[in-house]
C-alpha cells in the first residue's frame, strides 16, 4: 500500500503515520517528492486497512498496490481449478480442456416445457442443464418463478434425461430446499454483493455459479467469490454475463476482456452468459463464439421450446431452429481452440 | 405500450401480434409506416409484460409507455407524502416542509464512540441516529459490524440522547431482532435488488430507508421501493447515495437530478447521502449545499469522534471541527428553500 | 510516480527501471514487499511519462501520484481566478463573489428570435448572451447553424442589448471569424480533446468557455483546459454539463460534485449547464439551485422565446414564463451563498 | 416516431401536436390510453426532427422508431461492402471472407523503427501499415507525434516494404498532406463527433477509418459514418476500440458486440482494435481471437521493435517474440471462420 500526503501535510503528520503503521507491525518507506510525500508500506494488508490510515490528518489518498482476495487468487493456487458437478453417470467437469455448455429454460414454467427444453438443451451439447424456480424480477408484478414446484419439476428431469442442474438462489432461506434438489447454486448478477447469501451458500456443501454484478469491477467480483472460498468451498464458477453501459443497443455490454482478466487473477473456472448479455436471440450464436475464441470455459444459454409464449426473456430465448447452427459453430471453435465438446448429431 | 415491428415482417406476423393483445383483453392500433409498421397497445400494462410479446416473430422490440410501479407513484398519490419516525418524543417527520438530518458513524465501535457520535449528531441538527450493527464489506477480511452487540448499544444511546434510530439490514432473518431495536430499517445500496430482504421488511411494520443500488436506474429504484409497498408498508424514504460512473476523482457520482425527477415519479420522501457520494470529507459540506437546494427532503450525514481511527470510511466522516460551518450553511439554506431545520447553538 | 513490478519480476529488472529513472535525472527509492517490490520516482513526472516505463520487462503498471497539469492548477496559481469578457460598458466577470448567469438560444435562427431571447436572459439577470451560429449536431441531416449569417445577427443584438456573447466553434477554420464577432469562444462537449481547436482557440486572443467532454474524467478536462493556457490563454472558464451514464431519465448526469472537485484543484472559474445536463425544462430550475449552492460561479441557460417551435432542443429551453420564478430562486440563492447577481424587477 | 403526451395533457394540446404532423406533410394517429394518450407518426423523419415536437406543450417525450442514418444503413444497401486500399500491386480488400490486419507502430519515431515494425507487421500477416505521425495526446506535453516528417517517413516504408498505409488525421487543415503521403485517413476516438473534420474527410477521395467514440453509442457512431458518407465517401471503415465503462482492470471495455450489431445495421466494414481495448500486451491475442470468432473484418494491432522504449503507448505494443504465437492463433481461427488471411511462415 502506498499513503500518498497532501502537498501541504507537515513532518508531524508524515510521523504520525509512520508511528501507526510500525506499532502494527508493519514498515514504512518514506520518499520526499519536489511537491509532495508518499510513504510505501510492507506488511499484512488487510491490517492497514483497518488502521484508518484513509481517514488521518494529511494523508491524500491510499493506493493499494496488492490483491485484497486470497483464497480465490492464482498466488493461493497457481494452476487453474477444475470444478466438478453431480456425480456418478451425470459427473461433469467445468475447467481447462473442457467447453461446459449450460442450458435450459431462463424460468420453469412446466413439466412439458422443462422437458423439451432439456431436450433442446441436451441437443445443444449441453452437459449441464439450467432452469429458474425462484426468478429476482425487477418488477413485484412479473411471474416470480414456480418455486418449489418448479425445484420437484427439474429433478424430475434431472432423473429423465440425465443431466445434473444449476438453478438460482435468491433467499438464505431456500439453501436447504435447493441443496437438496440442485447440483450446483446460482447467485444472481443482483446478488453478487449479498453477502449473507454467498456466506449461507459457502456452507451449503454444493458447487456455485456466481455471476458477475453488473456494475460490479472484477475484483469487486473476485472478492464476491472470497466470500464464498471462506466458507470453505472453492467449488466455484464465475460467470460474465454483461455490465451496465449508456449503450442501449444491447441488454448489456458483454465483458469480453473480463474472461482472460479473471483467469489470471483467479484460478477459478470463468463461463459466459451470451443470453443475458446481448438480451437478443440473433446475438446468441456470435457472442457465444467469441466466447470460446477469447478462453472461456462455458457457456450458459437461454433455450426454449416456445420463445414466443416463454414467460420470461422470450426475446433472447434460443428455438429449436436455431439449435443446429450454433451447435455447429462451437463444434468448430472449440476443435480450434483446443477444447472437448460434442453435440449429437441430428 | 408500442410493438415495433421488424421491416421484413409480414402481415401474418402483424395479425398474430395483434390476436394475441385482443384475446387477452387489450386493444392494438396499426400503424404502417414507410419502412415499417408499428402497433399501439391500449389496456393492462403488466398483462402485455407477461404475454411475451418481444419473443414473438417479426417483433423487433417493444417500448413501454407507462410507468411499471403504482403504489409508490404520483398517480396513485398525487400528494408527496410524510413519513413519521419513532413516537411519543421521538416523533420525527421526513417530507415536505422539513429538512431531516440523520446522522451517526457508519458502524458502531463502542458504546463511548457512538454516544459521542450521537452528541456530534445533535450539533449538526440531526432528529434521526444513523448507526451500522451490520455493515456489508467488499471484502470478507474487513470489520463486518458488531452485529446484535451494535444493535443493544444504538437502543442504550436512544434512551441516553433521544433520537429516533435508523441501521442496516442485510440479512432477512435479522428482520425481527433489528425490528425490535431500530425505528427504521435501511435496505443498503447493495440489497436494492435484493427482493426476499424488501419483501421481509416491507412486512416487519417498521418505516424503511432505500438506498438506491450503484447502477440501478431511477425507474428500478422505485421498483424496489413498489416491492416494499406491495407488502403494506408505504412508510418509505429514498435516499440517493451516488452512482457508479468512470470518474475517479470522487467515491461515486451524486446524481443530484434523481432528487427531483423522483420526487416528480413518487410521492415518497427522498433525502441525499453526501458522505458515501463523494467519499471524502471535503465534500461533504458543499454536496449538502447541493442537495438542500435542489430540494431534497432530509440528509444522511457520517460523523466520528474520531475519524482518524474509525474502522471505517473514516475519511468521509465529519469531525467535531466540521460540524459549525456545515449546520450554519445548513440554517442559512433551509431558510431559503422554507424548510424547517434547527442545530442547537454552540 | 509509483511503478510496481509483477510479483515475479527478477532483481535485474528491477534494476534497469533504477537505472533508467537515474540516468534521466530522477531518483529511485524501492521498497521490497512480501509479494512484490515498488519502487518510488521523484523528479520531473512528463519526463518519466515519456521514459516509457509502462512498457519494460517486469513492469506491472505505474501509478502516479501528482497533477499532469500545471499551469491551471491552484499550485501554479494558488488563489481562485476570475475571467473577465468583453469591455468598457460589457465589461463582466466570471469568478468569485459573482454569479454570472450566461443565457441565450441554443440556436441564432432569425434576428427577431435572437432579440426577443436575449430580452429574456437579461430577464433571467444574465451579464452575458449565449447564442449558437455553428451547431454540431448529432445527424448531418439537422440543422446546422446560420453560421456567418448567425454570427452577425449575434453581434447586432449585442449592440441594441450591450451584453457580450459567446458562442461555439466547430472548426479551428473559423477562429478569426468568430473571435472577431465574439467575446468569448465556447468549445463544446464533443470537442473537449480536440486538441489542434484548443491550440486554436488558445491563441485567438479571447477568453474560452471549455465544456467537460461528455465522458471526460476532471482530469482529462483540466489536461484539455491546459492546452488553452499553454499557448499564453489563461483566461477560461470551465463548464460542466452532465457526464454520460446508464441512467435514461435525464439527457446526461449532472456531476455536481465536478464543481467543489475542479475549484480545488485548479484556480479557474467554473460554471453549470443546467439545460443541456436534464435536457427537460422542469429540471432546470432545480438544477441550477443546486449549482448555485455547490458554488458555481455562474450557470449557462438555454432560453427561447418559443420553445414549442425551436429548431433545436426546445424541450430544455425557458420560456417567457418560467423566468420569474427561477430569477426569484436564483436571487435568494445568490444572496445565501454571498455572490453578486440582480434580475431586473418584472 | 411516436409522441407520449404527459398524462395531463388537453385535447387541445394533442389536437395542436396532430395539426403540426399534417402540415408538414405527415400522418398522425391517435391512440387514446387509461392514463396518457400517444400519437404515432408517419413520414419522413428527419422533418419531424425539426418541428420541435418535443417541446410543444402537453408532450412529455417523443420516441424514434427508424434509424437516422440512411447512406450507410443496410435499407440503404443491403449487402455488405468491401473497401479498398492502396492500388496496382498493394491493392487490398477489407470486407467479408477476408480478415484484413493492419499493425504498425502507435507513433512513428524514427526510419528505422518504423522499418522494423513494418517487419513485423509484415509477419503478423498485417496487409496494411499502421503509423502515427500526428498523435492526439491527453497532455500537451506528452510526445505529439513528428507531424510531416513522419508522414515522410511512412511513404518511404511504404515504397521499400510494399504495404498501404493508414494514419490518423487531427486537423482538417492536414487532408491534403496526409492524403497525398496515405491510403487512408483514420479519425480517432477523441474526434468521432469532430463534424468538421469528419466532412473533411469525407471529401479527400480517400478510404476512412473511423475508431468508435468512446462513449459512442453505437448510433452516434453510424451518425458520425454518415456525415463522411454524405459528402459522397463511402469508403468507410468502422473500428471498435473499447469504451469507458468503470472497470479499470483494462484500459477500456471492448464492445465485442458492437461488431455484430454494427454488422447488422450498416453494410460497412467493422474491425477490432485489441491493443487499445485492453491497453495490455497479454489481451491482445485473446481480444484477437474474440473479435475474429465473432465475426469481425479485420484488426487493427499495435506493434513495436523495442516496446521497452516506446514514446507511447508501449505496455499494449506487441514485441517480436510475440508475433508468432498470435499469427498460428489467427490463421487456426481465420479459418474455422472462412476467411482468408496468411501469415509468413517464419
Amino acid at each position: 500500500m502506498v499513503v500518498v500526503m497532501h502537498a501541504a501535510a507537515s513532518e508531524a503528520e508524515v510521523s504520525d503515520v509512520v508511528d501507526r503503521v510500525t506499532h502494527a507491525g508493519g514498515e514504512a518507506f518514506i520518499s520526499r517528492g519536489a511537491s509532495r510525500t508518499i510513504i510505501g508500506l510492507i506488511g499484512d494488508l488487510d491490517h492497514f486497512g483497518d488502521l484508518g490510515l484513509d481517514g488521518m490528518p494529511g494523508v491524500d489518498h491510499t493506493v493499494r498496490i496488492s490483491t485484497p482476495y486470497k483464497l480465490v487468487s492464482r498466488d493461493h493456487h497457481p494452476d487453474r481449478s477444475t470444478v466438478w458437478l453431480g456425480s456418478g453417470e451425470t459427473h461433469t467437469p467445468i475447467g481447462p480442456g473442457v467447453l461446459t455448455v449450460m442450458a435450459g429454460p431462463c424460468a420453469v414454467e412446466t413439466e412439458e416445457q422443462t422437458l423439451e427444453a432439456a431436450e433442446l438443451a441436451r441437443q445443444l451439447g449441453a452437459t449441464v442443464l439450467r432452469g429458474g424456480a425462484y426468478k429476482p424480477r425487477t418488477s413485484p408484478y412479473a411471474f416470480q418463478g414456480l418455486g418449489r414446484r418448479g425445484l420437484e419439476i427439474l429433478a424430475d428431469v434431472r432423473s429423465e434425461i440425465g443431466l445434473p442442474i444449476v438453478t438460482e438462489i435468491v433467499d438464505a432461506a431456500d439453501v436447504d430446499i435447493i441443496a437438496e434438489h440442485a447440483d450446483m447454486l446460482q447467485i444472481g448478477t443482483r446478488n453478487m454483493a449479498n453477502f449473507a447469501l454467498l456466506q449461507a451458500v459457502g456452507s451449503a456443501g454444493k458447487p456455485v455459479l456466481l455471476k458477475r454484478g453488473m456494475s460490479a469491477t472484477i475484483e469487486e467480483w473476485l472478492m464476491a467469490a472470497e466470500y464464498v472460498a471462506q466458507r470453505g468451498n472453492l467449488e466455484i464458477v464465475l460467470c460474465e454475463r454483461g455490465i451496465r453501459t449508456f449503450e442501449t443497443a444491447t441488454r448489456n455490454t458483454l465483458d469480453i476482456s473480463a474472461v482472460p482478466v479473471a483467469q489470471a487473477l483467479s484460478h477459478l473456472p470463468v463461463i459466459v452468459d451470451p443470453s443475458h448479455s446481448g438480451g437478443r436471440r440473433e446475438l446468441v450464436e456470435p457472442l457465444s463464439r467469441a466466447a470460446v475464441a477469447v478462453g472461456a470455459d462455458g457457456l450458459l444459454i437461454d433455450v426454449h421450446p416456445h420463445p414466443e409464449s416463454a414467460r420470461v426473456d422470450g426475446a433472447q430465448a434460443l428455438a429449436a431452429e436455431d439449435i443446429t447452427e450454433i451447435a455447429e459453430s462451437l463444434t468448430a471453435l472449440a476443435t480450434t481452440v483446443g477444447r472437448s465438446y460434442s453435440a449429437p448429431a441430428r
